[in-house]
């Protein structure tokens, strides 16, 4: 539903002259529009299957409206800490969020990456030894760099391996040491969700051990309700981030509290199903007032902007009630489908079949940079990404489905792309 | 110029309920409408000297009215990170303030904390020991902590004190180590500012010295053009945040090359005076790129969201071109003047008189607060601040003055001040 894209870009009045470099590098890097399934750059206008926009929300009409009321009643932020005066939508995006994971409370901050540094500092006296995904998003691994105690350099473990997870743990911790492992839920790179249900089997046999994800691309995406791969996994999605009543007390010397099952923490940003923008931690109440005392993110730095709390708000009632969600699935299993017509291998071990993003490894980098070309000069952008630990030294093309793409359109871009193989 | 702020709140359409403990906080703490000369509490009508909105521009309508076309016009959000597609008013706010500083360009990050950290990480090379005045910004000492080299735990000195500066870089720097320092432009719980003129002085006698100031109080406030600390105390604004050709060169083991002058650094948010959102490091090219490079923040995390880059573009549009500035300062003279007469003592040498913050400390912390109280009930809200490194054992009451608030509403409030002491 590309409500905007096709609008005349009205002349914004910049008095401040671009460089040549810089006016090359916006005309290939802007969007002359919202993301959505079509998009415009530099007049041209493509069909859009990149990025992380999945149902569509940063361009639906709901939320702009939304956003636009915000706007005019209550302005554009409240230039003071959020310990001194907040906007009711902060509060709105909060409630939601806990309401949604049925837990008391959630904090609401402005960036996933404030989440995410808050996170792991508050958590400090229940762990020892770190170990992560070495695929995980950099948020995670800078959470871990900040983390200065004694013999706590993060360990990776190789990419969804649970044996080999076990291996590091085996090889690693000492006796009465606490490990925490740290993972994205969805790799939004590779396609692919973390094996929850198996890290928490394995971990409930280490005493005082605990998982962190970061489900940045599974919320609003996995789960019956869309609360993301806990929730896919079968696990409690409501007994994250909570602590023990006495947190203070002497839980960091008893290894047998956590001995039947492992604590869950989870953190996210509203940036990319959500439609929204920024990071949350829902948890019980106790658990987000250690966080706020913990950081001084909650009381120095600025809440989210008013706008964008109030737009987050919209898209999360609107993905409440909605079937958008429904619509996504029904395309991700359309166009596996499609690409497996057309002789492509896309094999659902790997990755859930509800997952948007299919990611393509067809031969060298230069063969993948080339098709890639062809579809954008064909008017389809797809990405490229390159190589990584997880995708291997040729990278991939990444293909990202969106709830408003239609039928038509994922024709095209399989059509297309089978002529360019 | 309360716009919005006697507006009816439209019911919002908000299905979770509040519980009674969310709900009373809401209530206490929450705007209804932007903050302004006026606000609007939980129906209640009050006169606002508090907070940092000094130029009235999170409400101003022309700010309002484009953070609503950018929001019609581009959406929410990209959806994706600023390597793959960035919208327009992202890159507006990053030439808006290229040209207002005159270098070269400038990197706009979501949060003023996300430009804080990456800016001492891409310095490392830089520097070999860290001296940071005590009462810094939180994100200045968090940027601080994230240092892992050898001997670089931060040294504080006293707030302000150039002596003590003095004192401890003879007491701790050994031969050939390259000091960095780390303050404020403008203290904002203090309405103070750094000695910056004095600092660059005494810095110029340590070889490889270095000063990194973060100005985001002193930003659109001091200065002839706004341009903050640096150019109030004459310092070249233009100079900030440059490098030398061969930074991957040797220069970290030539002391040399900075003996004559030393290297600026600025970084500042856009969420006080600026009335937008999210931090900016104005500086070369060579610079920036350096930045983009070094940390995973820039290719890894959301963008500023576009209506909150459209809003800060023209709120820096209007700061560069209206008279808000100077009307600022007329009403900081004002209420200097008229403070005083009724016999407070309002001392212009411990801060610059365009200061729009007067910190006033009257007697123990019980008696500031009851006045803060009394005031209240009379429709004016200040800050009381609690006792903290700078300002002493008691606390103090801090004063807010804006561009927008009239005389009328500057002498209600000292009149209503003077009853309460």
């Amino acid at each position: 539903m590309p409500h905007f894209t096709l609008y005349d870009a009205p002349e914004r009045n910049i008095s401040v002259p671009k460089t040549a470099a810089q006016a090359a590098i916006e005309e290939t890097f802007s969007f002359d529009g919202p993301p959505d399934a079509m998009i415009t750059i530099a007049g041209k206008v493509y069909l859009y299957f990149a990025g992380s926009g999945y149902l569509g929300l940063q361009a639906n009409p709901e939320v702009l409206a939304a956003t636009c009321e915000s706007v005019l009643h209550y302005g554009v932020g409240t230039a003071t800490s959020r310990t001194a005066f907040t906007s009711p939508p902060v509060f709105e995006v909060e409630r939601r969020i806990a309401e949604m994971f049925g837990t008391e409370h959630a904090l609401y901050t402005a960036s996933g990456y404030a989440a995410n540094l808050m996170m792991l500092e508050s958590l400090e006296k229940t762990f020892d030894r770190i170990f992560i995904d070495e695929a995980s998003h950099y948020s995670l691994f800078e959470s871990a760099k900040r983390i200065r105690k004694k013999r706590c350099i993060p360990i990776t473990f190789r990419h969804r391996d649970t044996d080999d997870l076990k291996k590091k743990l085996d090889a690693n911790l000492q006796l009465h040491e606490r490990p925490i492992v740290l993972t994205d839920g969805v790799f939004a790179q590779h396609g692919t969700a973390a094996p929850l249900n198996e890290y928490t089997v394995l971990l409930a046999g280490y005493a005082g051990a605990s998982l962190w994800v970061d489900d940045a691309h599974g919320f609003g995406i996995l789960g019956n309700t869309g609360r993301g791969t806990l929730e896919h996994f079968g696990l409690d999605a409501s007994a994250v981030n909570q602590t023990p009543d006495d947190w203070n007390g002497d839980w960091e010397t008893d290894d047998t509290v956590y001995s039947a099952a492992i604590p869950l923490y989870l953190t996210f940003s509203l940036s990319k199903a959500a439609g929204g923008c920024g990071g949350v931690i829902p948890g019980s109440a106790a658990f987000i007032q250690r966080l706020k005392d913990h950081s001084s993110v909650y009381f120095a730095a600025s809440a989210p902007p008013t706008p964008i709390a109030a737009a987050t708000a919209k898209s999360l009632a609107i993905l409440a009630e909605s079937n958008l969600r429904q619509r996504l699935h029904k395309n991700v299993t359309l166009i596996k489908s499609k690409l497996r017509s057309i002789g492509l291998d896309i094999p659902d071990t790997l990755y859930s079949a509800a997952l948007p993003a299919v990611i393509l490894t067809l031969g060298a980098a230069a063969n993948m940079k080339r098709i890639q070309k062809e579809l954008s000069q064909r008017g389809i952008l797809i990405a490229y990404l390159p190589r990584n630990i997880a995708l291997g030294s040729q990278g991939a093309l990444r293909i990202a489905v969106f709830a408003t793409h239609t039928e038509a359109m994922i024709t095209e871009l399989v059509e297309t792309l089978a002529k360019t193989l």
